[in-house]
């Protein structure tokens, strides 16, 4: 199934997309403090062995204003660094990596962080440049792991059964910020910097493990590569994670991003005001935010 | 004035502490939803500039079992840092400190973080070491700000008015996980890992910006510090903070630890299962966990 968060008439909602991706089932039943959370709900009843509430008469997808699937996580997100083989290299060689160690490019550990939950936009809301403080603005297309079951101790054997399923994130990030605080949480986190949608996609759909992960800026790829080329598999970062933090339903983990973000080039292209930034992945859809 | 969250006849309360510290006026009618977030509804309320719902009858301050005054952070708990010139140098020169840039053990901005909400317990319930994965198990004392009225854009000559208060936050660290992984997240979040309390105290009652923090171990000291020994002080962490992330009322930053970590002494002295850390801070009280 394919869960979709959205606003008609100015109310949030919630629904299951149409196998046409024409139209919306929304559950309609839903307290609107639930609804105002997404899918967040739904995949906590669905965790429990519950059923879905009952569906209401059938929108048109064309006339409701998608949000982000999980537009206000309970808590951050976590996000994963330099987990492609290519893109470690790339972004270590950039000068931007603050915690590159001396004598090796390819951490030998998952490198994990996070994004703040208000730092979450939906499809086509503008990522805002924040002028002031920082111009040096890159975009990172990733696929996000959509946790169902919780737990601690999670094995990595055992871990993809605790994956509801999955959405994009754009982990946009400023790097000038990533590098001169050493720790990425404030670079990752300003406000408008987690593009996330267009929905979430359950796991029964979609190998997570063996899909394509592409980004374009105005209409130029800059991005594409399989998730089989991922450094720290989906498993392994589950079993890392939940070795000493209880996961949760909802929790989001970005996996990481390919090679070709905007510090890769010989100067730095950076996104501007005017840009469109896309990523698709192939199972889910695409994700297109402008920058503003 | 002082706010506690607690347990009593197994339900969750908030309340207003007496002067002579002996009784708590509970804010009963408050649903019980909200009294589960302990200070937090409250701090909104105040942020919004809204009176406070009325009190019940006085309850002695024996007869409950005190929670963290916010026991359920709406997001994850922002922390600093290597932030004491004497804890800088001492940190560097451990061999732990992965961010460690050469040329200097002072660092030029403040190093942000983040802890899970959930990593916090409340005065007295055990911190736990996660013998399977971990024993390099550290202590650190800290002053935590809560924030009143949020905002972003917030300079540093405006900053003390967005304080709503102060806590004591002991932000226990698995020393291996934040080395190994680069990013402190991880090791900064099991769970248990962030013991706050003993209740929050209204900035009016307290000048957090010159007052002392102590930490014993079993009743050895081992820090003793005042806050005006920080490298980035109370108005340059907000500034920097809310530069580009909107910060909310009830958001705890934990400005960062004095000297005398265990991995300061060679060899380093961990937490054991059995001890018992306690921190105080002037014009807060006394935060006390034992280890299991």
């Amino acid at each position: 199934m394919k869960i979709v968060a959205f606003r008609h008439h100015n109310e949030p909602g919630v629904g299951l997309l149409s196998a046409d991706a024409r139209s919306v089932e929304p559950f309609s039943s839903l307290p609107a403090a639930q609804r105002g959370l997404g899918a967040l709900p739904l995949v906590e009843l669905l965790a429990r062995g519950e059923p879905l509430p009952p569906r209401g008469a059938s929108l048109p997808l064309a006339q409701l204003q998608l949000t982000a699937p999980l537009p206000r996580p309970r808590r951050n997100i976590f996000c994963v660094g330099k987990n492609y083989h290519a893109h470690a290299k790339e972004f270590a060689g950039s000068g931007f990596d603050s915690s590159a160690k001396s004598g090796g490019d390819i951490p030998e550990h998952p490198i994990l962080f996070s994004k703040v939950p208000e730092s979450v936009i939906g499809p086509n809301e503008p990522i805002v440049v924040p002028r002031e403080i920082s111009t040096a603005i890159d975009y990172e297309a990733e696929l996000a792991v959509v946790i169902g079951r919780g737990g601690r101790g999670i094995r990595s054997q055992d871990a993809m059964a605790h994956v509801w399923g999955y959405t994009i994130v754009n982990d946009i990030t400023a790097r000038d910020w990533q590098s001169r605080h050493q720790q990425w949480l404030m670079g990752k986190s300003f406000d408008t910097f987690c593009p996330m949608g267009p929905w979430l996609v359950s796991a029964d759909e979609l190998d997570g493990q063996d899909t394509r992960v592409r980004c374009w800026v105005n209409g130029q790829e800059r991005q594409n590569a399989s998730t089989r080329d991922l450094i720290f598999g989906i498993p392994r970062l589950i079993e890392t994670l939940s070795a000493g933090i209880t996961l949760y339903p909802g929790d989001v983990i970005a996996t990481g991003t390919p090679v070709g973000v905007g510090i890769g080039f010989k100067p730095p292209k950076y996104l501007q005001p005017g840009d469109v930034v896309r990523v698709e992945i192939d199972g889910i859809g695409a994700l297109e935010n402008p920058v503003r």
